[in-house]
């Protein structure tokens, strides 16, 4: 394979920082390692050299003439960015019933009538693993053309242990075949399934003593997560599961406080979560909790946008000093996006923070998010070479010029896939 | 130049319907004329057959071979957008400020540096006539990537005579030699220009006596528009700059109630403009009003979006008769945006527009807000072959699965540029 050499970009964002260590809080989120005119050497799959177009020119005298040369000349550079939270691959779609909730039909109706969550529950379990896999494929190739080079993906529209293990086994054939890097979650404690009613503390119970080390015998997830919310699994319920996963080496996360306040933020520090998700309704003191044991805030503001939520207080949070990550959540019900471009200009809109932070939340907090920091979210020497382009001069005009794809071009492991 | 047959169209959506005439209203805004397995013949820039892949397979059976045939099977087909309301010809950029925003720094300070629309008047003031047309080039290449195929365009941030005649002057030549068709509007009332504060009527005055005049004797807009707002121009001062106007032919538009209630729908039904802009404050009366008089509401949910506003009530201007239209306002400073999928979206997000009305919303709808009704806004025999086809199987998906571009292909009179 012939070295790439991305030369003369007029603003080369590496988010690295030889004095930053951990996911970045307060000002160090603002932190970017801007380069002017800078360049990258890509030699297989790694970068093996970042600087100034003028010192690559130097170093690299002797073997320039070897290189795929890429002029980024009025363009900006950066990371790859990271989705650290979807639930990317599931069966069908529901964009009849986004029409019916627009008509003034209200979810409770739709759920009664079988949609919501179940109908993608139903049309999970019925889709073989081929469609599946033929479905969630598309998906990852629209993340990859909105510069998402690494995502994370949850289980949990299965909610009984076949399905479970069809959607990890699905995201793991992906993981392989696909360019993205997929990064897998079981959360067998999405909701309670139809069958538990009324018996959620025995599903909770099927969820560790059979799914949970199913799941790890076949290695299919790094991470276990729980819908922590009224009338679905109380933080009692919570705790439970996750340090039951905890035991089995999965390393919790946590669907926290979205719709009131439950002491999910709280929760989400008292385990050593790695990351708690949505947030919107935390308490301060949750979040006080949050800054104290590192947990990552992963924050979601387009599933807000499309449910009309106020989104989290993200601003207030990195005032707090917590390190903040955002996702698209892509999901079929609340947030069926893949652009993570979008979820940074709202990140600004909705949450007010600034367009650095934003795309630190999306690169190098977010890879932390996932444990993935060591190949992913920043350009620096001997990290997998996950580079993005853009049409734009600098990294304010991502923000600032919103609702618009700007990716030009995307390296995977070294290899232009965009 | 050989004709296109676009086929196998999974839906062709055609917006038209040979019992409706007029901008929709209610009911018949969700009249999509819709054609499963439909079929488009285009012969040089138009259409001149729409129908089922059927029926086209048996009247061009010895033609076939002339064509080239697109396969659109999996696709959704849709008359090209139309964006009735832009500021897209400016110069600069002000993404610095947007920074600023988001750190704190309020908007009243950030004029008082300078900053804010004086930045956008001044660097308008400073750009040459190929720089105008240079930077605006861009922008209209984006818009047509997003499906737009007609845009309109105000002048305004000259406020002087010189500079809102090059604004103008730079439309003109981009309608000429862009693939897109930019309709112009004169908008000398959109700010009181420095020079003029505190003589408010003076510049008034200046605009009826000098500028309108001179515009239209180089027959440079179509429109004249105004910004009706309190600390801008009053009902009165905005009524003396659309009659003055009208005399000279040329037809009324008003940026109405954005901030405050300020009478604006109900001067837009008075002065019997064909379109009355944002709308986030407009009283009911104005909304009534505007039913009766059959003035278009010009809706813009980026815009409210991007300044953290609620959007405007479109659900109810619908119910209540008034033919909606929506649009990017695309400007500097409050919607620096060119996409028009994501203003659908919103339509539905933060206005409660089903997906059949976002959709009439941005086309026919749109081109009656522009006087384009002949030419653009829907599929029909004789009209301009403008046309995207987008990869989502229905209209609804393309509302549902949002902030993502999913055009695929674009023809602007019958080429295809996209
Ligand atoms: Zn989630
Ligand atoms: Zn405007």
């Amino acid at each position: 394979m012939k070295p790439v050499w991305i030369k003369h970009a007029t603003q080369l964002v590496t988010m690295a920082s030889s004095s930053l260590t951990g996911p970045r809080t307060k000002e160090a989120m603002s932190e970017l390692g801007i380069i002017e005119d800078g360049s990258l050497w890509i030699e297989n799959d790694v970068i093996v050299k970042i600087g100034t177009t003028e010192q690559l020119e130097h170093d690299f005298a002797d073997r320039a003439h070897e290189a795929d040369v890429v002029d980024a000349k009025g363009k900006l550079v950066t990371p790859g960015l990271v989705d650290p939270h979807t639930h990317a691959v599931y069966g069908g779609t529901r964009e009849q019933e986004f029409e019916k909730r627009l008509e003034g039909v209200s979810y409770m109706n739709i759920m009664n009538a079988g949609g919501g969550i179940h109908a993608t529950s139903r049309m999970t379990r019925e889709a073989t693993e081929d469609e599946l896999f033929e479905q969630s494929w598309r998906r990852l190739d629209s993340f990859l053309k909105h510069g998402v080079t690494t995502v994370e993906s949850k289980s949990g529209y299965g909610l009984n242990l076949e399905t479970e293990l069809k959607q990890l086994r699905v995201m793991k054939k992906l993981d392989e075949a696909h360019a993205i890097d997929l990064i897998p979650t079981f959360m067998g404690a999405h909701a309670v399934p139809k069958e538990y009613k009324g018996r959620e503390d025995d599903y909770i119970t099927h969820i560790i003593e059979v799914m949970i080390p199913k799941v790890v015998d076949e290695e299919l997830a790094q991470f276990n997560d729980v819908f922590c919310e009224k009338n679905v699994f109380t933080p009692e319920q919570s705790e439970r599961i996750l340090k039951a996963g905890k035991e089995f080496g999965l390393t919790p996360k946590i669907h926290a406080d979205e719709i009131e306040p439950f002491n999910g933020a709280e929760l989400a520090a008292k385990v050593g979560a790695i990351s708690a998700e949505h947030l919107l309704k935390a308490s301060d003191e949750g979040i006080t909790a949050m800054a104290k044991s590192g947990t990552i805030a992963c924050l979601l503001p387009a599933t807000a946008l499309y449910l009309r939520e106020e989104a989290a207080q993200g601003r207030k949070m990195i005032d707090a000093g917590v390190a903040v990550a955002i996702s698209t959540d892509c999901n079929p019900g609340s947030s069926p996006t893949t652009s993570m471009p979008l979820v940074m200009n709202l990140a600004c809109i909705s949450m007010r923070l600034t367009p650095a932070e934003a795309l630190c939340a999306a690169t190098i907090n977010a890879a932390y998010a996932i444990g993935r920091e060591e190949q992913a979210g920043s350009l620096e020497v001997g990290k997998k070479a996950d580079v993005v382009m853009w049409d734009v001069p600098n990294y304010r005009m991502l923000q600032y010029a919103f609702g618009v794809n700007h990716v030009e071009a995307v390296w995977k492991n070294g290899q232009q896939v965009v």
